[in-house]
């Protein structure tokens, strides 16, 4: 490709979009089942339940410490297919790229998308780019659709959810949406810190057969908070948070100080929250704490039947309720 | 709710989001397989071979006579299951909504989304939405995946296309890009064109297990002669259209005339383009034109071993070579 930027034209179906297409996409996406000229990809599936899902994908920077658009846009929807219980397989893949974004910089995105997509062992099996004109779009949206089987005996579910159920989370919550606001330059601070955008499929498998294990999340926009108020409405069950047993890392809870932001509203990118039956809990927070990606597993709280709400513990025994989240106390990331 | 315009709450997780989600989404889009508090959907499929395929949806202006961007979403990927020979059973649904979208404005499309779906008769199965800040955005995109499945004994593809063989069109050509165009106040011009946005499954059905029927495609962005250079290319065999076999619309005609556009690289939503060998292109042709949106359909040229080309007759008996589309000389419609 001679052009050094997207062009309308690379949109409008003839030979330069096919060029994009050929040179930029299916190059770094290549799979037995990416088939450029094809209306429809067929794929084949294993013995299972199928599942469905998708994910739109927005972010300001589009690089970040710990990953970028490309990764974030294969993670999110795998790691949707892996909390429900099942394993991802295929792919679907939608652009929307502004004109004038540097061809350089969507490459890098698309190698990002390759490269995760081969790590977890998925392929995009499907794609559209559509341009849109300069001054709409912020360089690059994404999004993501997932097709995965999930083996018959596994069934996960709020409703399975019971009185005296334990929460677990499998790692420090907050990392992504701190670090990626941190990558914005208006705030003009650096740290070490990185996203924790990654496959939770180790995490998921570890734990999805398990007897006991109720039903797994991950908490990504809103945060574990808002996994817990999904959870308090669906049950209609009181939550107990114990605050200091939740995994925070130090320069998460600093900046969040700084700023008055609360780490359990921020999004995480490659964390699970499991609920799961006292006796189950143990083993599943064993069995992660195995894992890289585990090591600060922590039990966090429980479910008992009593007013549906969030409620924390605080450091020093006091008690409040953690609200829904409503207007944006947040740094956008998004 | 409360809000008349969508605001960035609307996209931060929180309840703002999950009322929109709820109260708008969810309202016009139910079915039994969706369920808007899981990560993953669940989804039945017959026997058969799975299709995946996916789309993206920006058209300005939002609507136009004979649709909008909600048909759009939901025709596009459902028809580009239909010609490769499937059914289309199952979409997912993202919107990329922009800051200060009257709530009024979305719900119509999202409405539209869901008359579409339950016309095809597909379910919309998993959906995520985005909020964008004003500005970006241009109102809304719409991305679609589709899940389908096509019979075993179906077997389409460019691979089977030999010298001799037939080209045909459903119907007119060039109807929705000039009807988008014209919607756009800045022409100021205004006709009793529509849009052939449509579901081509009856077209397709009509034709798919037709021994002799090669290949179909719908010829959306890039149009017909988009279509014309994809097999050329594929084949490797010179393509000549009867120019005057072409069926177009007196105003699609006229219009065209008038901007210096071509009809044959104008996007249409809604027709087929079959490719078939002698003796089945009579019965292609024959049951097209039993279908209300095959009246029109006719037999537009034919494949030869020759040079890669596309070749035109013109009604004074010359030939001229139709060229690859290249930079853009085309209304913009999206």
């Amino acid at each position: 490709m001679q052009e050094q930027h997207i062009t309308l034209a690379h949109g409008n179906g003839g030979r330069h979009m096919r060029e994009l297409i050929e040179q930029l996409f299916a190059k770094h996406l290549a799979s037995p089942a990416l088939d450029t000229h094809a209306d429809a990809a067929p794929v084949r599936l294993p013995e299972g339940e199928v599942l469905v899902t998708t994910d739109g994908f927005t972010v300001k920077p589009l690089a970040f410490p710990g990953g970028d658009i490309g990764s974030l846009s294969v993670h999110g929807t795998c790691n949707d297919i892996a909390v429900a219980g099942g394993d991802p397989l295929y792919l679907t893949l939608n652009a929307f790229i502004e004109e004038g974004m540097p061809l350089a910089q969507l490459e890098r995105f698309v190698m990002s998308i390759g490269a995760t997509a081969r790590e977890i062992g998925v392929q995009i099996v499907a794609g559209d780019t559509k341009v849109v004109p300069h001054g709409e779009g912020s360089g690059v949206y994404f999004a993501t659709s997932g097709v995965g089987v999930r083996p018959y005996d596994i069934d996960l579910g709020m409703h399975h959810i019971r009185a005296g159920d334990q929460i677990l989370v499998s790692g420090p919550v907050g990392d992504h949406g701190v670090s990626v606001m941190l990558a914005r330059e208006e705030f003009g601070m650096r740290g070490d810190l990185c996203s924790d955008a990654a496959s939770v499929l180790p995490l998921t498998r570890a734990a999805r057969e398990l007897p006991g294990v109720r039903f797994m999340r991950d908490p990504t926009r809103g945060g574990l908070a808002t996994v817990c108020h999904e959870i308090v409405r669906a049950t209609d069950m009181e939550i107990s948070l114990e605050g200091p047993a939740i995994p925070v890392r130090d320069p998460v809870q600093s900046v969040c100080e700084m700023l008055g932001y609360d780490p359990l509203f921020l999004a995480c990118e490659g964390r699970v929250v499991a609920i799961a039956a006292e006796e189950a809990a143990q083993t599943v927070i064993e069995r992660w704490r195995q894992l890289p990606e585990g090591a600060q597993a922590a039990r966090i709280g429980q479910l008992a039947a009593g007013n549906p709400r969030v409620v924390i513990e605080t450091e020093l025994g006091g008690r409040r309720i953690l609200e829904e989240l409503q207007d944006d106390p947040l740094p956008r990331i998004c």
